[in-house]
């Protein structure tokens, strides 16, 4: 019988996932044990449904389309937000689909979650004798995963907003008046990417001038305050927000209940865009804010090279570690040297990840709550070295093509209602 | 008498100011005719100030020094927002600075006002009979500027906004839902910037979906219908909206009386904004709206090789005509061939780009008015062309330091207020 492998792709997009997911077909291709790959479309609910590719037609034998496979961002194979619940004939649907296509082993790239579905998944299978190899390969831009250094996708979005902060402190230092720019970085209750933002300093660029964690409890008298400080030293203050940071009732800021859109919704992103309003209103300077939104996890073309090697590696060590009958695993990483940089490769059982949450530690910010320390400096500054050659055509990048995401058949026979 | 130049930068930021000043000070540096490069710090205003700099001390034989202010978006010498008055003792003022540092040629980088200053000062030294050359350099990201086939700074705008929107495509096809995406681009009354999102289709990505320009008046019915047929077509559907759209009377969508913020002010731009909430409200699916502000005008990391190239070029220009005894006159280029793309660059009397402005011919835009055509697309291709080399320090973009921007002297004094 034949022994095939199928793997999957869930949760929210980073610039690197499809870099962990041509990392496991690289080393599946190379290895005599694994006959055919298949893909989940949409994850574990397109398996649900039998919306199956085979990915050793898409890229066996074809070195080049896999390297701009590792180099597209998003999900080459799409996602989908499905926890598996605990009832018995999901299970079975699942298992009758693994072995309509005689899958051996399986493997899910995504963040906790995710975790939790290869986590219930394997021990399905356990209980129940069926030999299949179930194997988690770690994601998210977030940097909240226990059980790893650092996320895959994390150092590439961290790389994007440094990268923004940097321009816009450029941009914004051009006129000789007082202004305040707020960027709103992603993160949800993880102050990771805002802190990356510090990335942005160097010798002579002292931009961004504060920069608030959802880890500390959030003052708008303490923020106006310190922003009037900057004023004084900068004519251009640069201030990064967390979209995750709350008071200390523990309320989201951007969920206050002034914070609505003009039809008196409740907006719960958008704390920038809240908190320009409260600088217009007590301060007066020019304020403007940006809100990074998707671009920061979406930008292939400025990836970190350090992440893409990294999210590789783990795609290979996760295929790696199912056909030496590993099973309920992920894939993770440590980091053995900080100066030179390096990491070392291994599997650690999924419960470790699985519903839990890695935050900034309290002393990787400073006192007053308006900073991150050297310790955090030192943490990023490895993360984000090295620039990817992205192929480019035109002018722009040369991704691989993910049009079979939206589904054409569906598509016409729709139009023809038009 | 020593004979000296200066130089200013004026008006918006854009990722080729700096080389466009590159350019000049390269040729200045090289020819005989020229002993002292100075620099008016905030243009005109810092000049009026004796807001002066030394750029031979700063560049002169320094060659990788001169290639990273290539590469430095904004601007190097800062910016100011001042029209010249008809008051004769502004250009009294004036002529006695640029007396004081024996300037025979005054050069000015800047939009349609920055050339109105040209124009302005050009006249007033002529019929005074002083002897100083008045020569502009054309920028601006808006591209409406006469008397010039594409402006410097647009291009590498323009690439910003295709690979944003090629990557939100990206990011936001993985859903097997219906969604909306609103990117909103610059471009104030000329619709060329949001016009350079076609750029991110190619053969298999169909994004953006829709574009609407300023020229074209807007119908929020017709954009309703229109997104709701795409939503037929398509699950992720990716709409482009030039924050200058108006309505049938010449209003402003983004000036609309329920366009407020929380505190009720009207906001002046924000249409992507307006637009999520009117699509909530009227279609109901996930809606999300993104806009690109400042950082389309700063990212000097992505700036398109062709838009560099040109600026400098133009800064060269300007001095060898200077040199050759024009006055009143701007560096400018004419589209020669498509296809292989060539320029040929030549001056023109300024008075054709002051206080003009081009906008988008209506046979670029679709008959419907929610799409460009074939010709716009084949003028904007060559554009975007090339990939800068950016020196890279610790994964960022080593700039050229400008902390003297922000007058530290009284930065500190003002410090001890505290």
């Amino acid at each position: 019988m034949a022994k095939n492998m199928i793997i999957g792709q869930s949760g929210g997009p980073t610039a690197v996932i499809n870099a962990s997911l041509a990392g496991a077909l690289e080393y599946a291709f190379g290895c005599d044990e694994i006959d055919t790959v298949y893909g989940m479309v949409h994850g574990i609910q397109g398996l649900l449904e039998d919306n199956v590719i085979n990915l050793t037609e898409h890229f066996a034998h074809k070195p080049s389309r896999l390297n701009r496979l590792s180099l597209t961002p998003a999900m080459f194979l799409g996602s989908c937000r499905f926890k598996l619940s605990q009832k018995e004939d999901e299970y079975e649907q699942i298992i009758k689909e693994l072995k309509k296509y005689d899958i051996s082993y399986f493997f899910y790239i995504g963040g906790n979650d995710s975790m939790d579905t290869v986590e219930k998944l394997s021990q399905y299978v356990a209980q129940n004798n069926i030999d299949i190899k179930v194997v988690g390969i770690p994601k998210t831009i977030d940097n909240d995963l226990m059980g790893i250094d650092h996320s895959p996708g994390f150092a590439s979005a961290a790389k994007y907003v440094a990268l923004a902060v940097r321009n816009v402190a450029y941009d914004t230092a051009i006129y000789n008046i007082k202004s305040v720019h707020i960027i709103e970085a992603m993160g949800r209750d993880a102050g990771w990417l805002a802190a990356a933002s510090v990335l942005a300093r160097d010798s002579e660029n002292e931009s961004p001038h504060l920069i608030y964690l959802p880890e500390v409890p959030f003052s708008i008298e303490k923020f106006i305050s310190d922003i009037q400080r900057k004023l004084k030293e900068y004519n251009s203050v640069i201030v990064v927000v967390s979209e995750g940071i709350r008071d200390e009732n523990g309320e989201y800021i951007s969920a206050r209940s002034d914070n609505v859109d003009k039809f008196g919704h409740k907006r719960l992103s958008g704390v920038g865009a809240y908190l320009q309003g409260v600088v217009e209103e007590k301060i007066g300077c020019k304020v403007r804010s940006l809100e990074l939104s998707v671009l920061q996890r979406s930008a292939g073309h400025t990836a970190s090279l350090t992440d893409i090697t990294e999210a590789q590696n783990l795609g290979m060590i996760a295929v790696k570690a199912a056909l030496n009958g590993e099973s309920g695993v992920f894939s993770t990483l440590r980091r053995t040297s900080n100066s030179p940089y390096s990491v070392e490769y291994y599997t650690e059982r999924v419960g470790v990840v699985a519903n839990a949450e890695k935050t900034v530690p309290r002393h990787w910010i400073n006192a007053d709550g308006n900073d991150v320390t050297k310790e955090m400096l030192e943490y990023l500054k490895p993360l984000v070295r090295g620039v990817a050659q992205i192929p480019y055509r035109d002018g722009l990048p040369d991704y691989v093509n993910i049009s079979h995401l939206d589904n054409r058949n569906q598509r016409y026979t729709e139009d023809e209602k038009i």
